[in-house]
C-alpha cells in the first residue's frame, strides 16, 4: 500500500484533495467547501455554516492561555468566518474533549468565556457534545448565521480594478504569540523570573482575546457599501489575498507602505530584529476582514480610520505582487498555517 | 480553588450544569440544548442542527474498526439525530484531527466511508476543518436537516396513554462491541490466533457500520403517523425512555417480553452468561428510533415487522417501570455512556 505523508500536501493541499471527491447534490446547498462558510437555502433567509477545530498544543497553549480567553477566542474565530460572508451569526454549537486532569471549575472557566462571547455578539449556544480524551483538550465549534441573496459576499467575485481593503491592523496577533512563547521559554528555564508583558498589552490581547469584526460589517451597511469579495484573515494577508485572487481568476497588487501595522507590533519586531511586514503578511490569526470594493465606493471609505486601502485587483491571473517601499515588485507566496508540515 | 472531578457529575450532569448558564435570546432559536438536535427558524423550512464528537480510544478502537466503516458510522450516528426530529438531513461538516502517524491513504479511507454515507442518505459535505493532533485521532461532525412546524417531533411532547414504539432490534451493537473486544484481547495475547466472528456477522455489522433509520421516517409518513415524541437510541433503551418521560413530565411502563432482541444477540449473550435484556436496556449505539404514538394510530402499525410496541406512557411523573416476564415491576435506571466515570 502506498504511503503519502501529510507533510507532502500541507493543509491546503489536503483540503483540496479531500474535497475533490465530493459533489454537492442537494438543491439547498448554494455553496459548499471553498469559502469562509457554506451557504444554504432552506427557503427563508440564507444560512451560512462554518466550523473550526481547536487543538491544545497546536492552536493554543494552556501554559499562557487563560481558560476564559480560550473559550472567548474559540467563539470569535468562528464568528469571524460568518461575518466574512457578510452574514450575522445567530447560533453556535460547542463540542469539548478534555482529559480527566481537568476539573469542573476549569471547564466552567472555558464556558464562561464562551458565554461572554455569546452575549457580546448576540448568539445562542444551541448544542454540542462533551467527551473525555486521553491527553490534553480540544474544542470544536460550529457557527450558523443568516444573510440573504442580495447581501452574501463570496471570495470568488472580485473584479479587476477593485480596491483591496483591510480592517484594523495586521501582524499583532502573531507578534503577541512570539512574545508569549519567548516569555514562556524564559520562565521554563528560570521559574523565578517574572514574564515581562508590560508595554505589549495590545499584541498580547490580539493573540489571546481577538474580536470578530462585527462593527465593520455594520459600518459597511451604514455606508451602503457591499464588498465585491471578502475573506477573514486567519492565515495571514498573503494567503488571503491569494485566495480571493485565485478564486476570482484574477491577480492583485499590494503596496507595502499601505499595510496597517500597529506601533507596538513594530516595536516588538524591532526588538527581535524581524521585519514587521513578515508578521502582517504571514503571521495569521488577525481575524481582520480583507475585502474588495468597486472604485466608485472609494470616497465613502477614504478617510475611515478603521479601513486601509492597500492595493487593487489586477487582470493578471494568479500574479500577486507586493510593491515594496522603494518600488520593487516582489511575488507574494501563501504560507498559511502549515500545521501538517512538521 | 475548589476542584470538582468530572466523574462526580457524569456526562448528563455535566451537560445539565453547563447548559444552565446559557439562555437563548435569538428569535430564530426555537429549541436549543436538550433534544436530539436544535431547531432553528430562518423564515423558510425549519432547520435542525446536531453535532457529535468521536474520539479514538473512547468512541472507537482502530485495532478492529476499519477506517471506511469509521467514516460511515461517524456520519450515520449524526444523521440518526436528525431523523429523530422527524427531519431530513441535507448537509454535514466534518472536522478531522489526526496524528502524523496517519498517511494520506488512511485519511482517504475515512473520507471514502463518509462519501458512501453521504451518497446513501442524500447529504452534501459542505465544510469542515483538518488539523494534526499529538496522539490518535478525533472526528467532529455536524449535521443540518430540514423539517417544518407541522412535522417536527420533540422529546418532551409525549402524553399519558401514548404507546411506546421502537424500530428494529436492540442490544446488537453492544453485543458486537463485546465480541470485537474479546477477540481483540485474545489476539493481543496470542497473535497467531484468528479472530472468530463467524456466525456473528449481524452483531459485528451493527457495531461497526450502523445505519440511521431514514426508512422508518419515510414509512411513518406513508402511514400518516406523526409520533407524539421521538428520540434515537444512542445510550440504551432505559436512558432514552427516561429522557422522553422526564422531559414530558410523565412516566412509562415497559414490557420485557415486547423488547425486540435479535437471535444472534441472544446467542452471544448466552455464550457470555449475560442476560441479553441488559444489552437492550443499557448497551447503546443501536441508533434505532424510540417514539410514542397515539393509541388511535395503533392499527396502522400493529403488524409491522419493523416496529415493536413495547409499552406505554403513564401519568406517574418520573416513574419508569419494566414489567418482567413473570409480571414483576422493576424500576428502570439511566446508565448512559458515562465516559467521564472512570
Amino acid at each position: 500500500m502506498k504511503r503519502t505523508s501529510l507533510s507532502e500536501l500541507g493543509e491546503f493541499g489536503l483540503i483540496q484533495h479531500l474535497s475533490e471527491k465530493f459533489v454537492n447534490k442537494q438543491s439547498s446547498t448554494l455553496k459548499g467547501i471553498g469559502d469562509d462558510a457554506a451557504v444554504l437555502d432552506y427557503g427563508g433567509k440564507l444560512i451560512v455554516l462554518t466550523t473550526d477545530l481547536l487543538i491544545e498544543g497546536i492552536h493554543y497553549d494552556l501554559r499562557y492561555t487563560p481558560l476564559k480567553h480560550l473559550g472567548y477566542k474559540a467563539v470569535t474565530v468562528n464568528l469571524s468566518d460568518v461575518y466574512a460572508m457578510n452574514a450575522v451569526p445567530k447560533q453556535i454549537t460547542v463540542s469539548l474533549g478534555i482529559s480527566s486532569k481537568f476539573y469542573l471549575e476549569a471547564i466552567d472557566e472555558i464556558y464562561e468565556g464562551i458565554r461572554i462571547a455569546c452575549e457580546a455578539y448576540g448568539v445562542d449556544l444551541v448544542g454540542g457534545d462533551t467527551s473525555t480524551i486521553k491527553n490534553g483538550s480540544i474544542l470544536s465549534i460550529t457557527a450558523l448565521g443568516e444573510t440573504d441573496a442580495e447581501s452574501v459576499v463570496y471570495r470568488h467575485t472580485a473584479n479587476s480594478g477593485d480596491l483591496l481593503c483591510v480592517s484594523g491592523d495586521l501582524g499583532a496577533a502573531y507578534a503577541g504569540l512570539q512574545l508569549l512563547e519567548r516569555e514562556e521559554h524564559l520562565f521554563t528555564a528560570d521559574p523565578s523570573m517574572t514574564p515581562v508583558l508590560k508595554g505589549y498589552e495590545y499584541i498580547v490581547q490580539r493573540q489571546l482575546r481577538p474580536e470578530a469584526r462585527k462593527d465593520i460589517i455594520l459600518m459597511l451597511r451604514d455606508l451602503d457599501i457591499k464588498p465585491t469579495a471578502m475573506i477573514d484573515i486567519s492565515d495571514g494577508l498573503s494567503s488571503e489575498i491569494i485566495h480571493i485572487g485565485t478564486k476570482s481568476g484574477k491577480g492583485a497588487k499590494l503596496y507595502e507602505n499601505k499595510i496597517p501595522i500597529a506601533d507596538e507590533t513594530r516595536s516588538f519586531a524591532t526588538e527581535l530584529g524581524i521585519d514587521a511586514l513578515t508578521y502582517a503578511l504571514n503571521g495569521g490569526e488577525d481575524y481582520e476582514l480583507l475585502f474588495t470594493i468597486k472604485q466608485t465606493d472609494f470616497p465613502k471609505l477614504k478617510n475611515n480610520p478603521d479601513i486601509s486601502v492597500i492595493g487593487h485587483i489586477t487582470e493578471m491571473s494568479e500574479e500577486f505582487l507586493l510593491i515594496t517601499q522603494d518600488g520593487t515588485p516582489v511575488r507574494l507566496r501563501a504560507q498559511g498555517w502549515k500545521n501538517f508540515s512538521k
